[in-house]
């Protein structure tokens, strides 16, 4: 299933924002199997989102928008919806109600702006939004799914978490995609690129590999697509192993782990324990050991001997 | 002037990077006056980089895009570019001999991958990288403006402020913009402002406060816009003083300053050294000392005890 990201409001284009929404949905659709194609960002403008919107509904099977579902008069994603699939926008008593108990339980009137609120466009789903007052929308058809969800963060997150995720795991098919990272130290991407050779008869659109160059070293990331999440697996395995025959002697770790904590894991493997004399890293290998949680079970303590003198009466 | 922002990268669109060079450019153009209309991921992929930058100069005469320009097989946002506009990628001796220059100032020979990096399309102008080994691209007819830039995001900075602002201002019109930061520490956001006072009667749509708080304190960010530098800097020098009358005593340092280079210059001034003994900080106070340049002149070390032996043993 290929799916697009509309994320809207101004606050995104001229960086007040930065755009974590389209990460965090971006992470979610992948993880569950959907290819996220595309992200698109536009300001609080109805012409503009109708014609994101149209583009989107073309290219994608799965259209998520986020933003422009609050009380003011710059929201106004639901009448651009209503407008590009031709729905008048109806009056929803129960969302009314809702919105209205949440603001007499903070001992506040309702603010007359948020009646908007409670617009829905005909045939839309309401999803139920237990964390804010705007509620999320949901339309399908036979080819195509879409979901409008406010902006706020944690809102979002719940809504996609509880409402949209499970409808789509319900359409079933998804493809599933296996992700791993290989965590590579003291060796520059290209040298990287070149020892693992030629990968063009092992890569595919369903095998890929992309290189990920950081400060402390360059990752691997390997995604490997299939019907099922043991076949992924497999994939990745062989894969992995592929890689390794090459280059194992500069994989520390894979996935979650860290320099630090893998140098915790052989020092806790082998009951050994650790005391750093450091220079020029000025404590900053201490830091990072220190960052492990339980590092206290190996790490005695550190000599930042920073000046010849203190390297003579600290280290002699 | 419109702007389409195009950033290019898989770990985009599935949520492993935080798209924050989009917020960067939204925020550096439209503080310049540049209208930014929309802003689109896709990724590694070359059709749809294609498509996207089809559809982009299609409605903005201004577009910026982001990451794809490295040495790996995945990075083919070049190869798409030169394709759109049916021109040919040609070889650049100059630039393969800069990044030649990179590797062998680090004792490395160049791996052949970081060849591709020398081409460049026909017509399209080189924006030379002091910072890594991708240049960035300009190409400019009477209507439209392409910027095509690493993704890294310091790389990326730098040849925005450095080429492709000053290129957007040569075409008249567009703002200039002053900023100064103060740094303040011991007192909180709400505080701060408090002290501040009213500044309804100062800042404007051309002088603006912005409130950072961070986990060393809150910096303000001043902002003004003018049409020449001279006056957008006089603003700034205004607005500090003000801000100085009411909270002078919380400011420790302006712009790049650190808490650290802060102390080291005070230490430097007063002719003293320092010696750090730390616990639970785990080497970071001393990191953060060592990471000024020039600290070797008053830092003389640290002692990381850690564990409570250490602490006997080492502090006694």
């Amino acid at each position: 299933m290929r799916a697009e990201i509309l994320t809207i409001g101004d606050e995104l284009l001229i960086g007040q924002t930065v755009n974590t929404n389209a990460a965090w949905i971006g992470e979610h659709l992948t993880l569950s199997g959907v290819d996220v194609a595309c992200a698109v960002t536009v300001g609080d403008d109805e012409s503009a989102i109708r014609r994101a919107l149209a583009r989107a509904y073309d290219e994608a099977e799965l259209v998520i928008t986020t933003g422009g579902l609050g009380p003011t008069h710059d929201d106004i994603t639901k009448v651009a919806v209503a407008a590009y699939f031709d729905k008048d926008l109806h009056f929803d008593a129960a969302i009314l109600d809702e919105i209205e108990k949440r603001f007499a339980g903070r001992g506040i009137k309702m603010p007359s702006g948020n009646q908007g609120q409670a617009m829905v466009p005909e045939g839309f789903e309401i999803l139920p939004n237990p964390n804010g007052t705007a509620p999320g929308l949901w339309y399908e058809t036979e080819e195509r799914m879409l979901a409008v969800l406010p902006g706020v963060p944690h809102e979002m997150q719940a809504l996609m978490s509880d409402e949209v995720l499970p409808r789509l795991r319900r359409h079933g098919g998804l493809r599933v995609i296996g992700q791993r990272t290989l965590h590579t130290a003291g060796i520059g991407e290209s040298n990287l690129q070149e020892r693992i050779g030629d990968l063009s008869g092992l890569l595919n659109d369903h095998l890929r590999l992309a290189f990920l160059p950081g400060t402390g070293g360059v990752r691997l990331r390997l995604t490997a697509l299939a019907k099922e999440q043991a076949t992924a697996e497999a994939s990745l395995d062989a894969f992995e192993q592929h890689l390794r025959s090459r280059i194992d002697r500069y994989v520390f770790g894979t996935n979650g782990e860290t320099l630090e904590s893998v140098v915790g894991r052989l020092l806790r493997e082998r009951g050994l324990t650790l005391s750093v004399a450091e220079s020029c890293t000025g404590g900053l290998v201490a830091h990072q050991l220190t960052n492990v949680s339980g590092s206290s079970a190996y790490l005695a303590g550190a000599i930042v001997a920073y000046s010849n003198q203190a390297k003579i009466n600290l280290l002699e």
